[in-house]
């Protein structure tokens, strides 16, 4: 790194680096409106201006571009909602962070279809194959971090320890995916609200009893 | 109907419309695999067997097969799930057999792609259009069912008058879209049964308190 050749090189790396991390944010928003079998290499270079020549410069074909496009989704996801969620200081509190910061991120169009993987999961969960494989190995990780903060807040004594925390899981990403779907569908807040309510009355639900 | 020139028509149009039946039944099931905008004239002519030419004779565009296919997955759902369902004595029986016969109606696989309407929903909710108005009236109709049946629970008796009835059908409806999505990906029974045990504790949950 401090070689002179390695200086020398390292502000054209940037610029590639750059650019191909802006076509795959161009291509993540683009796929949670047309789908992910729609984005070819084709459609990709009208919407971010470049030739297909210039895009086949990073993404040898469809799979590879689809592929890097879930990790860009993915690595966008972490930022916007997992990582600032896991902040909090209580594993219950966690947990429902996880959850407002997932109802916000609609709120706040981080995509404009919504949740980018249950966008491409409903998408392709019928079409088997690499894309599909990888997009529902995301979706199973969001739901086995819900799992594992659930635990987490059993074994600190905020949700009770008989409760089934794969079920916590299950009813907690039901309400946020049902808030995605209507959300997407109309735009009105209500939904949210309507996951935010059914949130707070399972938490209160699964608390130990005194 | 009882006359000569109408009799010898109907067997001719008897044929005509079991034959744009069924090819309207195999349109429903390839949609819930393939997606309703892959579902062209010429698609459908190689699944049904029959020319280009011959299905132009029932539909004369894209756009017209697309909305005659999703009337025909609306009866089929209202056959196989709604019908049954709403032959249970009380409302709250009723409420517990709609959920009852959409989960049934996903396990014995009566669109191969699971629910036929979160699977169009998911897939044209951004692309506006005669189709896409229609999926989501149809998808609006259902949880209007659900708030329907849950506030004449209410008047029996059954539900807490207190409790909002569009919040029990947006859970009860969350629980059903996630178990529909769960069991597409990975065709397990667990997220059926993760729904049953979610309806049923949210139905002791709002039941009146004595």
């Amino acid at each position: 790194m401090s070689e002179r050749a390695g200086q020398s090189e390292s502000p054209r790396r940037a610029t590639d680096v750059k650019s191909r991390d802006s076509i795959l944010q161009e291509a993540a928003r683009l796929v949670t409106v047309e789908g992910i079998e729609g984005l070819s290499i084709a459609r990709l270079a009208t919407s971010v201006g470049l030739s297909k020549s210039g895009l086949f410069a990073h993404f040898r074909s469809k799979e590879e571009l689809q592929l890097a496009t879930l990790e860009t989704a993915d690595r966008i996801f972490r930022a916007e909602v997992v990582e600032p969620a896991l902040r909090a200081p209580t594993a219950v509190e966690r947990l429902r962070a996880l959850c407002e910061e997932f109802l916000r991120h609609l709120d706040r169009g981080v995509f404009p279809g919504g949740c980018f993987f249950a966008s491409v999961a409903a998408e392709i969960d019928t079409h088997p194959g690499p894309v599909h494989d990888r997009a529902l190995s995301i979706v199973a990780e969001w739901l086995g971090l819900l799992q594992t903060v659930a635990r987490q807040a059993q074994a600190e004594g905020t949700i009770d320890p008989g409760e089934d925390a794969a079920q916590i899981a299950f009813q907690l990403d039901a309400y946020l995916l049902h808030a995605n779907a209507q959300y997407v569908a109309d735009r009105s807040r209500e939904p949210l609200d309507r996951a935010r309510y059914a949130i707070d009355r399972l938490l209160r639900n699964v608390a130990p009893t005194r």
